[in-house]
C-alpha cells in the first residue's frame, strides 16, 4: 500500500467546509420541512404510481419522457389549474417548469440574476436556503422587517430610495408571503399591491416564494403576487414538499419567457425526476383537493400541542405568534438565551432545534430565537422533546424558571 | 396593461444564450442517450414501487428518507455488491453519494475540484455534456487522440511532460473506459494499470466515467479503474439511465472522503429523488443481473441493423469500427463533409444527430464525423433514418454517390 493520494492542494479557495458525516436524526426532530409520515396518502400514491407506469412506464426510455425540458406535460397541465383555482395566477404550460425541489428553482433564479457584488432584498427573517445560497455566490442581502402582516412596505421603501441613492438597483426583492418562514404571517392582498406598486417604481422583479402556501389554516389564501401583476415582473415558485412529501424532489416555477428561456439553458440536468413527477400527476388530478385540507387539519393540531407544550415547560419565557398555517412556530426565548447555543446543548440531549440567527439577516434580532417544525415528531414526541428543551433551556441559561405546572408535568 | 418587465438589463454577463422553445423529438431520432423503450421492464418496476412504498412509503414524509445526504440505503448496499461484483470496486456504503444523474456528478467533481483557468484532461473525443461544462467554467481541456483501445497512453505522458515543463498541474484526467463515448472502445486492463502509473507519477487523479459500462456485448468489462488502484486518486462515476432508464435520474459516485465531503457540502438540493431510488433499490436487486443482459442482447441487433443501413445506403463513404457495447456509432463521412451543416439538413428532413464537433476538442478531427444512437429508434426506424440521412447527405455533399443496392432498397 503506497501513500494515499492528496487531493487537498487540488481545492479551489473559496470551498464550503466539509460535511460531517451522517448520524441520523435526533431523537426529537424539530428541524428541517419534514412532514407528518402518517399522512403521506401511501395507497393512493400507490394505485397512481401503477396506472401511470402501465399506462405510459416505456416512456421511461426517453430523456424527460420526450416533454422536453420543462417537465411532464400532466404535472404542468395540473398546476396550470391549481395554480388559477388557488392563486389567482392565470399560466400556460408554456410558462410553467417543473424542478428537482424549489431548491433547484432557487439555484436557476440566483444563476439567472445575480452576479458576486449584486444586492437582493429579502425579508429580515427569511428561508435559511435562500440565504447560504447568496452567502455562497457573494451577493449583499438587505434584509427588511416584519411585522404581523409580512414585510414592513415602509421599510421596504426606506432601503429602495436608500439604494437608489447609492446607484444600487437590487436585482429582486425575495419574499415568502403566504405563510412566512419562519415567522407563519400571510401578507394580505392590501400590502402585496403596496409592494407591487414600489418594486414597479424602482424596477425591481418580485420573486415569491409560495412553497408553504397550500397548508393554511383558513383554507383561504390571498391571490399570489404573481396573480396581481400586470407588468410580469414576478418570479412565483412552489413545491409538493410541504403538500404531498419531501422526498420527492419536486417543486415548480411561474416566470416569463424572457427568464424561462435564461433558465433552461441553464438546467442541464436533462431533466427532473420523471417518476416522481409522473405519480405527482396522476395522484394529484383526483387527490389533490381533498388531501390538503385533512392534512391541514393534522398539521393543525400538532401546532396546538406544540403551544400547549411550550406554555406548559416554558410559561411566559417563550413567546410567539400563532402561525396562520405551515409547519413551524417561530419562538423568543428570554434576550440572554444563545440558540445557536442552546441549539449545542439540546442536540446532545437528543433535542435538535433551528437557532433564530440561520433564519435571520439580523443576528441581534435572532439570536435568541428559535424554529421550530412540529409537523415531523408525534404529539408525544412533541411533549417530550419541547420538556427537554426546557430542562436543558433551565440548566444552561436559568430560564424557564420552575414552575409550578413543569412540577407537575414531570411528576 | 402597462408596458412589460424587461428582465434583460439584469442578466448578469456570461450567461449561456437562451433555450429555444421545445418543439419534439425528430420523426428519426439518433440523437442523446435516450434506450428501447420495449425493454423498460414496466410490470417489475411496478411490483417494485408497490413492495417498496407499501413498506417503506411513510418515510417520504422524510427528506432523504432520513438516510442522509448519501442517498437511499438499500440502493447503497445493492451499487456496493454491483461494483465489486462487476467491476472490482471495494466500497461500503459510506463511500458511495447518489446523485440526481451522473450530470449531477459532473457538476460535484467539478465544483469541488475546479476552478476559472485551471487545466483538465480529457479524451479527444468525448461526452459532450463533459465538454460543455468545462467550457462554461472556462477551464483549459487538453484532448488526448484516441485508438482502438482508447486513450492513447504515448499521447497522454508527452501532454503531462509538456504542461509540468510549463509549472501546469491538470486537475483531473477524465475518461470513460469502459464503453467509450463516442467512439464506443473498451480500454484494456494492461492500459487502465499504465494510465494509472502515469497519473500517480504526475499526482494527478483519475475522473472515471463508467456510464455505459453495463452495456458490453462480451458481458464482460475489465475491472475499473478505481479498482485497480491502490493509492486512491480515482472518482468513479456510474448511471443507471443506461442499464434501466434514463428519464430516473439516478446516478451515483465513488469517492474517497476527502473529496465527498467537500460533494456533500456542494449538494444543496436535500437529496436526490427518493421514489427513484426506492423502486431501483427494489428492482435491481433480483432483476438487474438478467434484466441488463437481455437489453444488451437488444441493442446489439440494433446496432447491427444500424450498420447494415448505413452500410446498403452509405457504402464506403461511411467508415466506423464496430463498438464493443453501448447504444452509439461514431461514423467517418468523406473529409468535405460538414456534419454541423448536415444536421441542420438532416433535422430539417426529420433525422437528428450528434454532429461530431460537438463531442470532441478537435474540430479538425471531428468535422465530418458524427454519433448515431441506435437504441430508441426502431428497426425500421433505423433503417428508414439512415435512408433519409443518406438522401439528405447526398443532396447537401455528393457522397454517398448514388450506388446500386441503394436504388434497389429505395424501390
Amino acid at each position: 500500500m503506497t501513500a494515499h493520494f492528496d487531493f487537498a492542494p487540488l481545492f479551489p479557495p473559496g470551498l464550503p467546509a466539509p460535511s460531517a458525516r451522517w448520524t441520523g436524526l435526533a431523537k426529537y426532530s424539530f428541524v428541517g420541512g419534514n412532514n407528518d409520515s402518517e399522512q403521506v396518502p401511501v395507497d393512493d400514491l400507490i394505485a397512481a404510481v401503477d396506472a401511470v407506469l402501465r399506462r405510459e412506464g416505456r416512456n421511461l426510455a426517453t430523456y424527460g419522457l420526450a416533454h422536453g425540458p420543462q417537465g411532464y406535460l400532466p404535472l404542468r397541465e395540473f398546476l396550470s389549474a391549481k395554480l388559477k383555482r388557488d392563486a389567482g395566477i392565470i399560466s400556460t404550460v408554456d410558462d410553467l417548469l417543473i424542478v428537482s425541489g424549489s431548491l433547484q428553482a432557487l439555484d436557476l433564479v440566483n444563476h439567472t440574476l445575480l452576479a458576486r457584488g449584486d444586492t437582493v432584498i429579502v425579508e429580515q427573517e427569511t428561508y435559511q436556503g435562500a440565504l447560504n445560497r447568496l452567502t455562497r455566490l457573494g451577493v449583499n442581502t438587505i434584509g427588511i422587517p416584519l411585522d404581523g402582516e409580512g414585510m414592513r412596505i415602509d421599510a421596504l421603501a426606506s432601503a429602495l430610495a436608500d439604494l437608489k441613492s447609492r446607484g444600487v438597483r437590487p436585482k429582486y426583492v425575495y419574499t415568502i408571503p403566504t405563510v412566512q418562514n419562519p415567522t407563519g404571517s400571510i401578507m394580505p392582498e392590501s400590502r402585496r399591491a403596496e409592494l407591487l406598486r414600489l418594486a414597479a417604481d424602482y424596477s425591481v422583479p418580485i420573486f415569491e416564494d409560495d412553497c408553504y402556501a397550500d397548508l393554511v389554516w383558513s383554507g383561504q389564501r390571498p391571490r399570489a403576487i404573481h396573480a396581481m401583476s400586470d407588468k410580469g415582473g414576478v418570479i412565483h415558485i412552489g413545491s409538493f414538499s410541504k403538500s404531498i412529501a419531501p422526498a420527492l424532489r419536486v417543486g415548480f416555477m411561474v416566470a416569463p419567457w424572457e427568464v424561462m428561456s435564461r433558465m433552461l439553458a441553464l438546467k442541464t440536468d436533462a431533466g427532473s425526476g420523471a417518476l416522481e413527477q409522473m405519480v405527482l400527476a396522476e395522484y394529484c388530478r383526483p387527490h389533490f383537493a381533498t388531501h390538503v385540507p385533512a392534512l391541514t387539519r393534522t398539521l393543525r393540531t400538532k401546532l396546538d400541542t406544540l403551544m400547549e407544550a411550550l406554555n406548559e415547560q416554558f410559561g411566559t419565557a417563550a413567546e410567539f405568534e400563532e402561525p396562520k398555517g405551515g409547519i413551524f412556530l417561530w419562538v423568543k426565548l428570554p434576550d440572554h438565551v444563545d440558540t445557536l447555543k442552546l441549539y449545542q446543548a439540546a442536540l446532545a440531549a437528543g433535542v435538535s432545534i433551528n437557532p433564530g440567527p440561520e433564519w435571520s439577516t439580523s443576528k441581534g434580532h435572532s439570536g435568541s430565537r428559535l424554529r421550530l417544525c412540529f409537523a415531523s415528531p408525534t404529539h408525544q414526541q412533541i411533549r417530550e422533546g419541547v420538556a427537554v428543551l426546557a430542562e436543558v433551556c433551565r440548566r444552561e441559561f436559568g430560564v424557564p424558571a420552575r414552575i409550578a405546572n413543569v412540577e407537575k408535568a414531570r411528576g
